[in-house]
Formats: C-alpha cells, sequence, structure tokens
C-alpha cells in the first residue's frame, strides 16, 4: 500500500481523495468562498521547499503537515488574528511522490487545524522536480493591531517561549555530531526534536494581552514571530518601528539543561524556526502580563535611536556580528 | 545589468526590491490585510512550475507574470467574482535567477492587474531548485453564484471566444513542426502567440449576464473556464452537475484560418490554457447573450442522464476517446 504513486493514481483520483480532507460543505469549484462579516481578514503565505526547509530524513510527512499550518498561524496571531478562518494548500509533487506521504501530510494539517482552528477552503496540486508545500493562511483581525512598526521607545521587550530549541531538534535529527564535553540532557534533546517537529503556538496570546491591558485606548502592538530567530525578529521590529533594541542577556528565557558557551548562544540567537511571539508593550501591561502568564519574559527595552539591537552587558555585543540565516 | 544574480543581492535586498512593487498602503508586516463589508470572498490559488507548465524557451517573464495573474483572475470570474480585491505572491526561485527575469516577472504581473483590477496584497519568496510562481487571488462574489455543479437538462451550453489557440501559441514557440501540408496562416500563428503568451480574459462577462437576465429569480449559473481545455471544462460541468453534455461540432466558434483535420480537432477540445468561460443558461436567457455578445456562442445543450460528453453528430464522437492533458 506504501509503494502507491501519483503517477498510477492519476490526476482526477488524486484530486478526488485530497478532497476527502476538505469540509463538505467547501464548494468542489473553480474558487475557495469565505463569508465576511465586515470583519478585516488578515492573509499569510508561506512556501516550505524540500532541501530547503525540510527533507525526508529530518521530518516525517504528519509533521510537515503540522508544521506548515502552524507556522502560517503563527504569523497570524503575531498580527492580531482572533480566530483562524482556513488554509489554501498548493501542492507541488514528483510524480513519484508515494500516495501515503500525501495522506500522512494532511492528517498533519488536518491535526493541526483541529488543535488550532480552521479548515481546509481549497488548493491545487502540480507536478514538479521537488516538493513544495505552500499555504495561505486566512484569520480574523482582532481587537489589537499586532504590528512590526508599532513599538515605541520606553516599551518593554517581551517574548514567549524558549528560543534555539527548534535549531537544535534539526541538528539532532540531522545527526550533526556535538563537541563530546556536552553530553546532551535527554529531556533537552526529547523537547527540542519536539519543538522542531511539532512546534506549539499561542492562540490565548491576544486573550491574555487583552486582560491585562492597562489603558483601552491601546490598540497597536509592536509583534513579530521568531520564525527566522529571535536576533532576526529583533531587528524586523527594530527597522520596522525606527528605534535601538536593548537586551538584558541575563532576563533571556533558557530551558534548564540548555549548555553555555559561544555556540549555544548563537542556536539561541540565530536558530528560527521557534514560532515564539516576540512584542512590546508599555510598562505597565508588560508587568500585568509577565506576572499573570508563565512562559511570556522580559528580556529588555526599546530606546530612541538608530534601529539596532545591543546587551545592556557590552561584552555580549560580539554575539551580535554572526551571520544570521540566509534564504539566498 | 541583468546578470544580476539573487544570490549576490541577497534575502534583505530582495525584499526590498519586491516591496516596491507592492502598494504603500499594505501593511508590511507578517500578514496582509483585506477589510471586508459583509461581501463574500472568493479565493484561488494556482502554482506556475518550471519546465511542467512552462519554460524560458517558450514565455519571457513578463508574459508569465500576465499569465499567472490572468489565469487566477479566470478562476475568479468563473466563479462569479464582480471585483478583483488582490493577489498575493509566493516565488520559489533559484539563487542563480537573475533579477532582470524577477523585474520582468512583476512588471508583468503588475501590467495585467493594471488591465483587470486588483493590487498586490503580499507574499514570500524561497530558494528553490527549479522556479514556481504560485499566485492567489481574491474577489468579491457578485450577485450570481456561477458553479460548476448548477448547470441544469435543458440548459443551453455557451462559450466565450474560440478554443485552442494557446496549445497552437505553445507549439509554435516550442518550434513543434507542423505537417508541411499546413502552410499556417500569418495572421493566425502571431494570434496564437498572443493566445498563449498573453491570454484575455472576460471582465465584463458577469454585467453580461446581469444584463440580459430573462428572470431575476435565477441567480445560480453553471459555470467554469477552459483552462484544462474545452473538453474538460464540460465534462466538470458535466459531473459536478450530474447532467449529459450534447456538442454540435457544428457550432463551435473556430478561427477562420483554422485548419481542418482530426490533429486539430484535437487541439480544439484538448488544448487548455485558453482561459475561456464554458457555462450554461436557460434557453431565453442565452438567446439574449449570444445575440447581444459578439463573442459568445451556443454550442450545445445539457440533458438528463449520466455525466457524459457527446456530439449531437454521432460520426464526430471519436475525437472523444483521447486523453485529455494529464498534470500527473
Amino acid at each position: 500500500m506504501h509503494k502507491e504513486i501519483l503517477r498510477d493514481i492519476g490526476e482526477k483520483e488524486l484530486i478526488n481523495r485530497l478532497g476527502k480532507f476538505m469540509p463538505k460543505n467547501q464548494i468542489s469549484d473553480d474558487c475557495a468562498l469565505i463569508k465576511t462579516k465586515n470583519e478585516n481578514l488578515l492573509i499569510n503565505t508561506d512556501s516550505l521547499v524540500e532541501n530547503v526547509h525540510f527533507n525526508d530524513i529530518t521530518i516525517c510527512p504528519e509533521d510537515l503537515g503540522w508544521k506548515a499550518v502552524v507556522s502560517n498561524i503563527s504569523d497570524l496571531l503575531s498580527s492580531g488574528s482572533k480566530k483562524t478562518i482556513g488554509i489554501t494548500i498548493s501542492l507541488v509533487l514528483p510524480a513519484r511522490t508515494e500516495w501515503f506521504w500525501v495522506e500522512s501530510l494532511y492528517k498533519g494539517i488536518n491535526k493541526a487545524l483541529k488543535k488550532y482552528g480552521g479548515i481546509i477552503l481549497g488548493g491545487d496540486c502540480s507536478k514538479g522536480e521537488g516538493k513544495i508545500i505552500s499555504i495561505t493562511a486566512f484569520g480574523i483581525q482582532g481587537e489589537l493591531e499586532l504590528r512590526r512598526n508599532a513599538c515605541k521607545p520606553g516599551d518593554i521587550i517581551l517574548t514567549t517561549g524558549i528560543h534555539g530549541l527548534s535549531k537544535l531538534g534539526f541538528l539532532i535529527q540531522n545527526k550533526i555530531h556535538f563537541d563530546e564535553r556536552f553530553s546532551l540532557n535527554k529531556r533537552l534533546i526529547s523537547k527540542s526534536i519536539e519543538h522542531f517537529c511539532r512546534p506549539k503556538i499561542y492562540p490565548n496570546f491576544l486573550n491574555h494581552l487583552l486582560k491585562t491591558r492597562s489603558n483601552k485606548k491601546l490598540k497597536r502592538i509592536g509583534c513579530t514571530d521568531s520564525s527566522d530567530g529571535l536576533f532576526q525578529a529583533l531587528q524586523d521590529l527594530a527597522i520596522a518601528s525606527n528605534c535601538r533594541a536593548i537586551i538584558n542577556y541575563d532576563e533571556i528565557p533558557k530551558d534548564k539543561n540548555w549548555p553555555k558557551g559561544e555556540k549555544w548562544d548563537e542556536y539561541y540567537f540565530f536558530g528560527g524556526e521557534d514560532y515564539e511571539l516576540v512584542f512590546s508593550l508599555p510598562k505597565k501591561w508588560a508587568k500585568n502580563l509577565s506576572k499573570r502568564i508563565k512562559n511570556i519574559n522580559e528580556i529588555g527595552f526599546f530606546a530612541d535611536g538608530e534601529p539596532s539591537i545591543e546587551f545592556k552587558d557590552n561584552k555580549k555585543n560580539k554575539l551580535l556580528e554572526n551571520t544570521p540565516f540566509k534564504h539566498f
């Protein structure tokens, strides 16, 4: 059964089979349909390319499906989405691809949608040399506009969760050897693989923000996600908002088993694919939130000045000379 | 200048440059935003894959950009879109791709958007082995719901324009030789290349339908586009609507210079990429419309029975034994 490939299945039958993953109320037609109610729609598109973003060794198709959905919903959440409506899926697959692979991918996609909301609205499938999963996700803009350019000097910088774990998971899955002095803690290993293969996101983030808001007039919040790493997220916020990010190294939340050293700091700041939210709030709001929600931490503040990132402890600034993740 | 490639430009600069093609009011952020007003949204996703749907020999990047937009808007129109809001673009490009290529692609994209409406709402760009242009287009559902499953026995089948020209254009661009007995008419040659490289669509289609409607209670119309060929369009309508399509071969509109013969019938029925609209209407409405609009023709009718396609003239039925265009 596992060996049945797309070339043998044929296009019509493939479309039939994919249709079974979609809810029955969707029009099986040229277009998908969204019913809107005077609400603003957030849209996000992301592509995962084989041998660039994934390969069959590091991640199984079910996890890949999960991750493709989660990375898109993370972008919606980081813009202030209050509800995910659904996704369209554009697949490019070699004709030799096994049906089992496609089925597993869709299982992962539907598991993530079940967990975080939304349905499959439609999509298409084309033949190609390598696998590509391109997802467009739709959400409803909530009361707070979370935007990269809404950070203000004086704002506290906060982050959800812990960074670097996904990068470590990636290295472990790729069987990249570590210096033997670091005999990695077993819980850290399984946690890192989990973060890489089945990242979690924060569907209640907007509610937490609303519940801890110190002043109802505040409607715009500086925010992005750390899909390209914590450093890149901070840089994107600093550039879009035109201010200086000052980070307190000692306050950044690390896994208790995370080793010390330059290499490990590099994984932490430049790793990427953690899908944590990096954002800024006025002092009082930040205090309310970080006190109330366990896995949200203050890590620094924004100040007036040319867009840049620096550490409170100058000795740590050499960290920033590393090259961040590059797509090209 | 033409030799500047993406690897030398780098990701950040590439995103900057692509941003210049977008309207200034779009948020440069994790997500794109659509403001909705209690209207239903139509969504369509289509991918063009290098060496499957296009290559550098048959089509230049500017034409490719035009065509990528037009093929998506065609799907919106065939569902009854009254206005195109915009598109998101997901590009996969090898690092060796020249910037000139990307710039030309966007020129073509913006030319099509200028002609048919809509703006670039957002998108992303990833490295990959071959080029892929994946576009998601958004339109507003108009008063009439055009759907594949809305054809009824007794309805007249109509089509805009002429089929097969795009296929002929593709063959000419690929320098595929024709039997020497057919010395092709020069006007047919240039028209076919035009249809293949710069296909036109029907932004006024919905208005024409509304203006010629015989009964205001009629709200649902059977319709699809011929992006996969006239035969495939008829088959999709017949299957989705569960009825028999009976085609009058003598009524199908051909270019006056279109040669006769089985090969040419095959190009006509199975060619694809013409983006003509294939639809069905009650008799009176069909008459009103085809009389009023020059390039809309009646080509047959739907009847009760198992989903199928047949010709009024039985001798032509052997045509239908050919294999239609296959993606896998």
